[in-house]
């Protein structure tokens, strides 16, 4: 099978590496075309644009960071689509909201190509050891056959259904951190607002049945109200929590604890805070 | 070293049981007195009062759900005060505010015996395996020479300072519990509003960053919508609630999303679920 | 000057007649015909279409419940823009978001018409009476030359600038009105739940600074938990929260009460209650 | 009758002079003395203690602003129940907890004394104008009597019923205050927000089914962020949120929306508005 892949950040990178190590025959391309030089010294071939990558690969896999970089490497008379035929299959593993998703599998199906978007869990540890978790959906048949392919880039793949899935599946997994986060948040605040030692409180919590690795990671700096590295953008986790909350709307379903939560987030965007750590969020809360 | 233990709830049981069987010399007393009939059968003598059980003690630890229960042992002619003396120390395992500890430590230290509020955090099975998280607080003495005791009931014990601490402690973990069950529940009813399957989820968040034993344990009941056994019951968890925002008052820190989370479980109260375990605030979120 | 009148709710009709009786020439347009029987009594004649009503009009003016039925007359071979041309005036009453009103500034602007948004505060009752507000906003010329129409169906006429300003004005509007009830329900159950005769409540909130004809309208059947007569669907009122959440986190506003109030309407919703007025929000509220 | 007047803060002192204005024979004593000469100076007699005013006065009215300071005036060697004896009259019109009620009317009662709470709605304005609300409940002797003094500072007197009911129903129209000042801050930091002018938010308000009284006093300054006359400190109406919420939790009764205005109502007194009006919420709102 030949695989195209684009979109070689620090995420891409790592995977297509593993998937160069695995034996498979890759293509690759990316903006900036210093990033193709290590995957070029691993064996990948470098294609001239999205779409002569798309014409050689049976299947193109995307890794991009926002639905607008989806785009313009999807998109026009050098894009990914542009390149697509009857068998071939398009696989996009940026995060990227259902509507752009299904407008990406609308865009393949009219070319007879199949669709899969899979977003994936897990930050560049992760990928480069290729123990992403991977949510895909879309066209069962092209899940099936790139399942191989999947397998050397994660360790938990799963297959949820119709496409838009994913991206659905990723708002309730954002909304359930940041729900978590917040709470963390208020009871550190209540803790350090009593005169508790707010370090104490994370041990205690790390003693229980809640310890978790995102608390042990985050808790410290939130404790100390410091800055810390941005692991995921503020102001990307609040879009996330206002699309959950929109298809909550849609479907009908009251979500009292995150509507508060949101304001919480859009308080912290506010006050200037959207490209810092979503974590950060803990400083709006803490007095 | 003889011990006194009265309140033989869930927790009490089998935090007592355990201190039998590590060989301990118990005594211990219960409102309704078929609930000593285990302990008895484990060895346990059975006390005619609150009274008489700390006159016989060295050590009286009660473990009451509620501060008006831990006043009704405590207090009067035949309660535990009445019976403390030099030297004596007078162990509170409940979970009851700072200012009800204050109170128990105010009554100990004027009959001459020490005082220790000592709140778990933790349920029926960690109270059953001797793993509960133990926050003490108090007379740094009375915590020294109990550790032998604390230990056989918990994993964790640690040591927060000044009488009242532990009480502040407690609340500010359940704040965080409850927070992570309710946006566990959103994030639930949300995938299952928009046709996911919550179970996928749950597999999810169990792959990441915030995967974590309580999520594990009572994540795929809440995702059944289905009863499961009561590890805290709900109506003592929202009474942890109201006092934390009680404290937060006091403090004056604002907790927005711990407010909404608390009418989240008087809502649940309000339907009748307060005797079943926390996470049937569940029950209220998902339509 | 003739009026073409298209869309005939409980708002529409009770219009419509008021400019009949006021000697304007009225031809009437709904999506269900039987609705236009009671004016073409009362004198209006019947369009074919949205386009032919339009061609016949100095000015064509639209009042529907949604901006899906807003579109659903507006665009196509039979819709308004169709039917509109140089000089013509097209007058949007319906309560839509700010960018369905500038679409169809656009639209009709293409077709050298005038447009003019004229959202109403206002429930039946002042539309029968005449007595609606009416917050126009866009050409300036058009609201100039409509005032003496805008005259026989409100009392209380204001222009507010760009189009789209008076979308974003009545959202504000709702949203305080929307708060204002929730308030009142929780102030009733409160008072209910706590043994008080809540219409003593209403006595006091009337007789004092926050006295308030909706109260006096709307508060006895709060009181008594009864149905009454929908004056404006609890529905298009969520909707009209969400779409003033939506321009507040567009703007960068948080609005923690509103979004909580939001989810009482959303769980309302939930409920079933979309066709009741939307002071039916209190029966999610009284337990 | 003989009148005794205790604590002559905003309210109290404009209540005491219409009392005396009336032509009633009133004592009076507070706190700070300085506030009992503009009193005197209208023909008030200065008394040593609330003991010995109870005792010359044939009823006793206190004007308290908390709990705390209710009960520094009523107990102790010096307070109005040292001062009571059969027959005479204890009219408490603070705004203050079932709770407190109760234990005055107890005290009052083992004294042989009848008692009467009286909180009133109603700020510096209403107080000057002797255009109160009173609630009265209690014992209906002392309210028949007290009658033609209660009617020289109010215009609605109303009796609830049993002690307690008064405070219940003060809780319940002070929440939706807050609730409908709340609403209006939303509202206008929305409308400001996205560009438009508030004062016409304020004039869509008033020609509507809305318009009251409070906004028209209120909204102006809300939406100019201005500084403005304390009618009510901001602090008070926060104890009367947490006490409603109290009384809610006690009788089983979900009030999510009150919730989380409380929490906006604790930003402000975070912020240090607590002295400043109640409307000054709209600080923490505004963005």
């Amino acid at each position: 099978m030949k695989i195209g892949f684009i979109g070689l950040g620090i995420m891409g990178s790592a995977m297509a590496t593993n998937l160069l190590k695995a034996g498979f025959n890759v293509t690759v391309w990316n903006r900036s075309i210093d990033k193709c030089s290590p995957l070029i010294g691993l064996g990948a071939t470098l294609a001239a644009s999205p779409r002569s990558l798309a014409e050689s690969a049976d299947v193109t896999i995307a890794m991009m960071a926002t639905p607008a970089a989806v785009q313009s490497v999807r998109d026009g008379d050098e894009g990914i689509v542009a390149g697509l035929s009857a068998g071939k299959g398009y696989l996009d593993m940026s995060t990227v909201d259902a509507d752009t998703s299904m407008k990406s599998a609308m865009l393949a199906h009219e070319k007879g190509a199949l669709f899969l978007e899979a977003p994936v869990a897990g930050s560049r540890k992760p990928a480069e050891d290729a123990t992403l978790t991977i949510m895909a959906a879309g066209d069962r048949e092209l899940y099936d056959s790139s399942l191989p392919v999947l397998e050397k880039m994660g360790k938990k793949i799963m297959f949820l259904g119709e496409t838009g899935n994913a991206a659905r599946m990723k708002l309730a997994n954002n909304l359930v951190m940041c729900g978590m986060l917040t709470a963390l948040s208020e009871g550190i605040a209540l803790a350090a607002g009593s005169g508790l030692d707010s370090s104490q409180l994370l041990e205690v919590l790390d003693s229980g049945a809640v310890a978790n690795p995102m608390f042990r990671m985050k808790g410290p700096q939130i404790a100390a109200n410091r800055d810390f590295p941005t692991a995921f953008p503020l102001k990307h986790m609040q879009k996330d929590l206002r699309l959950a909350l929109q298809l909550a709307e849609e479907v009908g379903q009251p979500l009292f604890a995150t509507a508060t939560i949101n304001e919480l987030y859009k308080a912290a965007l506010a006050q200037g805070l959207g490209e810092q750590d979503f974590a950060a969020v803990s400083r709006v809360i803490m007095k």
